[in-house]
C-alpha cells in the first residue's frame, strides 16, 4: 500500500514523540510492504507562531489530501493562563476538527497488566477493564451559538443537535459493539436536556438494526460514578461532544497508563490519530517523553486502513517493551529509565 | 430556638431515613433546649401518586414558610425508562429547586477513617480527602430554553448564565473558603465556552475582595482527572450547575463514604437538607437503609441555624456509632447488621 500521512508534530514534547511514531511506523511499512510518504504541516502554538494562527490553510490542505493525519499533541504554557486571547492553539483544534469532519472520536482506555499498579484505584476494581468511548466531536455545545447581551453581563452557548448527527454516531457506536462484546451504552442527561431526549429517541429507534446489540441508557452523573466503581462493568459508549470531553479524561486516568493510551477521530474522508496526553512543555527536548501512545496511535492508524497485522505487530512490541522493561521515566518505577528515541529505536528494531 | 422543618420524605427508602433524622433532631433539641415542629408535606413519585405532580403548590407553601427543609429521596422504577413521560419525579426537583431559589448546592466530600477500605481508591490517594463542591443549582443548561426544530429533528438547550448569579455562588464560595484552607478552585471551560469564560472574568474580578483566599481555575476535563488522582489536593470547588452535576457525583464515590454524604441547597430564604443518596426503592420497607447521611444531614442544618454544638452532637454520634460497628448491613462487613431503626435509635440515645 502506498500512504500519504500528514504529520502534525504540534508543540511541546510532540515533535519528539512523533519522530518516534514515524519511526516505528516506517519500520513496520518496511517489513510489510508498505510505502509511507510523511507531509509535516504546522500546527498548534508553533503554527500561532510561524504564521500568525494555530490551524492555517497550508495545514488543512496537507490534511485534506491526506490518507490520513497522526498528530502529537498542542499547547504551550504561555496561553494557559488567558482562555480569552484572540488566538489560542485550541481554536485551532476545533477548526480542524469541523474543517476535516472529524465527527467520531475513539477512546479507548484498556489496562496493561504491568502498569496494574499504577492504577489509583485498587486492582480489582480495574482489572479487566477494556472500555471504549466514542465521543461526538463535530457538535453540541462546542459548536453552537455563543455570545454575550446585557451588555457582557449575560453570556450564552447553545447546544444543538440533529438526529443526522446522532445516527452517524450512533451508528459507529453499534458497528463497534458488533466487533466487540455487543454491548452498547448510551450516555445522556435525557432527564433534563432535550437534545439528550433526541440522543436517546435516535438511538432506541435504531437499535431494530442491530438486534444482536445490548443497549443500556445511563445519565452522565451515573457514568461518572460507575467509571470510578467499576471500569470493567462497560465496554462501548456513545455521548455527545461535552460529556465525552470530560467521561474520556476521567476514564483514561482510571487504567494507570494513561500515558499509553491512543485515539482516533474519524471523519468520512480522513482520520486522525492522536496520543491523549498533552504537550508536556516541562519536558520539551529532553528525551524523556514516552512515544508509546503515539506509536499506539499509529497502529490504530494502520488498523485503518485495514492492515490488521501491520497494528497487531506495533502493539505486540509495545507489550513486549513494557515486559522487557524497555520504557521511559514514568514507567521506569526507579529502575532504568529509556530515553524517547531509544525506546522508539527498540521498538523499530521489534516490529 | 424554635424550629419549623419542612419534612419532604419522598419515595422508597426517604421515609424510613427521614423518620431516623427525625429522632436523632428530636433527641438533640431537646438536649439543647430547642424545639422543633416538623411539617410533613408531599413530594416525588409519591406526590404524583396522590395528586398528580410532584412539586404541589401546598409543599411549596410549606416549605416556603418552614425554617428549612429536610428531605429524603426521590424516584421510583416506575419512571425510570422513559425520560419523556409527561409527569417525572425530577421535574418536581427542579421545579422545587426554581421555586425555592436553591441556588446553592453544597456537598462535601470526606472520608471516615474506619470506611476507607470500601473507597475504590487506593488509601494513599483517598486518605485525608475533605473537599467541598459549591454547584450553581438554578442557572445554566438546566434552565435554559429548550426545545425542537425541524419537525423534531433538531433539538437544543441553551445555557444562560447572568454575571450576577455567578457573583451570588462565587461569594459563598469566597466565604466558605475563608472558613477553611483559603483555597478555592473555580471549574470551567473557558477554552470553549462563553458562559465558562463569564464565570472565570467574574471571579478573577472578585479576588481582590478576599486576598487571604488563593483561587486557582480549572477546565472541567481536567478536575474529572485530578477527582481520581488526588482527590485529597482539593479544598473548596465552585462550578455551574451541569458541571457540579456530574462533578459531585464523581467525588461522591470516591471517597468510599457515599452512603454517608449529606447534602445542603442554600437559598436567600430557606435552606434545603438532604443525603445524596437515592430511593433506593429495592430496599423500601425493609429496615435496612442506612440513615446516617440523611442525620448527618440534619446536622448540616443545625449549623446552618449557627447551632454548631447540635451540629457536632450528631457528628460525634455518628463517629462513635461507626467505631462501635453499630452499622447498617451496607457497613456491617460480613459483621452484626443493624437495621435503619435501631441505628437511630443508638444514635438519639448518643448524641
Ligand atoms: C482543548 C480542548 C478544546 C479539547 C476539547 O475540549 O475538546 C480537549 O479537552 C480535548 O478533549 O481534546
Ligand atoms: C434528578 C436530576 C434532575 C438531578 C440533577 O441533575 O440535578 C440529580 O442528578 C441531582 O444531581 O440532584
Amino acid at each position: 500500500m502506498k500512504l500519504n500521512i500528514a504529520l502534525l508534530a504540534g508543540d511541546g514534547i510532540g515533535p519528539e514523540v512523533i519522530n518516534e511514531a514515524v519511526k516505528v511506523s516506517d519500520a513496520v511499512a518496511k517489513k510489510f510492504g508498505h510505502e509511507i510518504t510523511w507531509k509535516p504541516a504546522l500546527t498548534g502554538a508553533a503554527a500561532i507562531d510561524a504564521v500568525g494562527e494555530p490551524y492555517p490553510d497550508a495545514t488543512h490542505e496537507v490534511c485534506k489530501n491526506a490518507d490520513a493525519v497522526l498528530f502529537g499533541a498542542i499547547g504551550h504554557p504561555k496561553y494557559d493562563n488567558d482562555p480569552s486571547a484572540p488566538v489560542r492553539p485550541e481554536q485551532g483544534l476545533l477548526k480542524m476538527r469541523k474543517a476535516l469532519g472529524l465527527f467520531a472520536n475513539v477512546r479507548p482506555t484498556f489496562t496493561f497488566p504491568s502498569l496494574l499498579d499504577k492504577s489509583p484505584l485498587k486492582r480489582e476494581r480495574i482489572e479487566g477493564t477494556d472500555l471504549v468511548f466514542l465521543r461526538e466531536l463535530t457538535g453540541g455545545i462546542y459548536f453552537g451559538e455563543k455570545g454575550r447581551k446585557d451588555n457582557g453581563d449575560t453570556a450564552y452557548d447553545n447546544c444543538v443537535y440533529t438526529r443526522a448527527e446522532v445516527q452517524r454516531l450512533a451508528k459507529k457506536g453499534f458497528e463497534l459493539a458488533m466487533t466487540r462484546s455487543k454491548k452498547l451504552c448510551c450516555v445522556d442527561k435525557a432527564n433534563v436536556l432535550e437534545t439528550s431526549r433526541l440522543w436517546r429517541e435516535t438511538v432506541q429507534a435504531m437499535e431494530k438494526d442491530y438486534p444482536e446489540v445490548e443497549v443500556s441508557y445511563e445519565f452522565v452523573d451515573a457514568v461518572a460514578m460507575r467509571l470510578v466503581q467499576w471500569p470493567n462493568s462497560y465496554d462501548v459508549l456513545i455521548t455527545e461532544n461535552l460529556f465525552g470531553d470530560i467521561l474520556t479524561d476521567e476514564a483514561s486516568v482510571i487504567s494507570g497508563s494513561m500515558g499509553l493510551m491512543p485515539s482516533a477521530s474519524m471523519g468520512a474522508e480522513v482520520s486522525l490519530f492522536e496520543p491523549i496526553h498533552g504537550s508536556y512543555p516541562q519536558a520539551t527536548g529532553l528525551n524523556i517523553a514516552n512515544p508509546m501512545a503515539t506509536i499506539l496511535s499509529a497502529a490504530m492508524m494502520f488498523e485503518n486502513f485495514g492492515l490488521m497485522e501491520e497494528g497487531k505487530a506495533m502493539r505486540d512490541a509495545v507489550n513486549k517493551a513494557l515486559e522487557a522493561g524497555v520504557v521511559t521515566e514514568d514507567l521506569a518505577n526507579g529502575g532504568k529509565a529509556y530515553g524517547t528515541k531509544e525506546v522508539g529505536d527498540w521498538l523499530a528494531a521489534n516490529v
